[in-house]
C-alpha cells in the first residue's frame, strides 16, 4: 500500500508559516489583499470561493469578492480590472474560472497587471515561468512541487507524465518539472493510448476531471501518483485516479479530497503574500 | 529509404512569397528593417549573420548589424535596446546568441519591445505562445511545422519526442506541437535512457548539437526524423542524427545541411515581415 501524500497536513504547516509572515507585514503597516472577480453563478466556483475565503481569513489576508452578473460585458470587466490595477491597496487580482462565453478570457487575463497576477496567467508571467524566473507561480503546480519536496521525492532524471494540458495545471507544471530535470510528457484527450505513456511514469500527475480514468493496469509498480482531478461520482468527491485499485501498487499517492486541493488554496495565498512583499519593495 | 524533407527547397518557395509581400509593403512606403545585436566574435555567429544577411537581401528586408565589443556592459546593451525600441524605422530586434558571461540575458531579452521581438524571446511573447496566441513565432519551431505541413505530415494524436529543452527550440516547439494535438515529451541531458522514449516516437526532433547522437537502434520503423543539430565532425557539417544509419528506417528525414537550417533563417524573415505589417497597422 502506497504512502499517503498528505496535502491537507502540509497545507496547514505552510499556512502557519505564512500567517507569521503576514503578521510581520501587518506590523509594518502592510495588509495583503487580493480581489477575486467572479462572473455568474457557477456552483463549483462558489465552493472554491468559500474555501479560499476561509484560508485567507485564517492567514490574515483580505479577500475581496467582485461579483459580476453572468451577462457582464467585456468592456465592463476590463474597466474593473483597470480600476483594481490602479488601486494601491490591492496586491493580487484573479478571475475565477470558468467565465461566460461572451468574455474573451485571454484578453481579460492579459489586462491584469503582472505585478498583481496571483494566478500566473498573464502572458508576461507565463513567459517568465518558462524562462526560469519564478516571479509568481501557478498555485496547483507550486503545491505539487511543495508536496514532492516535503516527502523528499526528487524529480531529477525521472519520467514525469502529466495528463492534461490546461493553462492552469498541465502546462505550467511541465515547465516547473522540466526545470527540476525531469523528462516530461504531456498527455491529453487526443492522446491515442494513455497507458502506453503512464505505464512508464515514475511520477504520474492526472488533471482531467474524469473520475476513475487512471486504473491499476495503467501504472508502474512503485510509481508516485498525484491526483489533481476533483469531480462528483455516485454522490462522493473523487479524483481522476481509481484510488482503491491504484494505491496498493503506488509508492506514494495523494488522496482526494485532502491531497492537492488544500495545497492549491494555500499556495495561492503564498503568491498573494509574495506579490504583496514585492509590491511594497520587500524581496 | 526515407523520403528527404527538403527544407532548402521549401525555404526558397516561401522566400518567393515573402519577397512579393515585401514588395507590396514597399509600394506602400514601408521598409521592413530588423537589427541584430552581436556581442563579441563567436565564429558560428559570424556564419549565421552572413546567412541571414543574404536571405534578407534576397527578400528585400534591411538587416542592420550592431556589433558590440565582447566586454560591453549590461548598461550599454540596455541603452542600445532602448534606442532601437524607440526608433520607428526598426521593426525587429534580436540578440545574436551566445552572449558573453557578464550579460544577464533574460534581462536584456525582457527589455526588447514585444512588438519588435523577432525571436519570440520576450516573456510576454513566450507567454502568448503557450496561450495559443501566435503574435510572433520562434523561427526554428515555425520552420519545422511549415516543413511537416508541406509534406502533409499531421501531428494530431502522434507521439512527438523532442530532445533538447532550450528556449530557442525545444520549449516553444513543445508548445506548438501540443497545440496541434500531438502528445509531447521533452528529453534532455538529464534524461536517463533516451532510447526508451525515442523508440516510441512517431515524430522525433533532435536539437542538441551532439553529432551522431541518434542511432538506428533508437528509432521506430517509419518514424519522421527532424534534425535541428548543426556541428562540425571530421571536417564536415553534420546534425544530431546518424543519417546513414537512420535514413533507411525513417519514413521522412531532414538532411543536414539543407534541412531545418535554411527554414529557420527564412522563418525569421517571415517574423520580421509580420511584425512590420503589425507595427504599421496592417494585419
Amino acid at each position: 500500500m502506497g504512502q499517503l501524500l498528505d496535502g491537507k497536513q502540509l497545507a496547514n504547516i505552510r499556512a502557519e508559516v505564512l500567517q507569521k509572515q503576514v503578521l510581520t507585514l501587518k506590523m509594518a503597516g502592510i495588509q495583503p489583499q487580493f480581489c477575486v472577480i467572479n462572473i455568474g453563478n457557477d456552483p463549483s466556483s462558489k465552493i472554491y470561493l468559500k474555501t479560499k475565503k476561509r484560508r485567507a481569513d485564517q492567514i490574515g489576508i483580505k479577500q475581496k469578492l467582485f461579483q459580476l452578473p453572468s451577462n457582464v460585458t467585456q468592456k465592463n470587466l476590463l474597466e474593473l480590472i483597470d480600476r483594481l490595477n490602479n488601486d494601491k491597496s490591492v496586491n493580487g487580482i484573479m478571475i475565477q474560472l470558468p467565465v461566460p462565453k461572451q468574455i474573451i478570457l485571454n484578453e481579460a487575463l492579459a489586462a491584469i497587471d503582472p505585478n498583481k497576477d496571483v494566478d500566473c496567467l498573464t502572458p508576461a508571467n507565463v513567459g517568465r515561468l518558462w524562462q526560469g524566473d519564478h516571479f509568481v507561480e501557478p498555485a496547483t503546480a507550486h503545491g505539487i512541487l511543495a508536496l514532492l519536496d516535503h516527502y523528499h521525492i526528487s524529480l531529477k532524471g525521472k519520467n514525469a507524465v502529466i495528463i492534461g494540458r490546461s493553462s492552469i495545471v498541465g502546462k505550467p507544471l511541465a515547465a516547473l518539472m522540466l526545470e527540476r530535470d525531469a523528462t516530461v510528457s504531456i498527455l491529453h484527450l487526443k492522446t491515442k493510448n494513455l497507458a502506453e505513456y503512464t505505464k512508464r511514469a515514475d511520477i504520474l500527475v492526472s488533471a482531467t476531471g474524469h473520475p476513475k480514468l487512471v486504473k491499476a493496469n495503467m501504472i508502474k509498480k512503485n510509481a508516485v501518483i498525484i491526483d489533481v482531478g476533483i469531480s462528483r461520482f455516485n454522490g462522493k468527491t473523487v479524483g481522476d485516479v481509481d484510488f482503491e485499485q491504484v494505491a496498493p501498487i503506488a509508492s506514494f499517492i495523494t488522496p482526494v479530497p485532502g491531497g492537492i486541493g488544500p495545497l492549491t488554496v494555500e499556495s495561492l495565498m503564498e503568491q498573494v503574500v509574495q506579490l504583496t512583499r514585492r509590491n511594497n519593495g520587500k524581496q
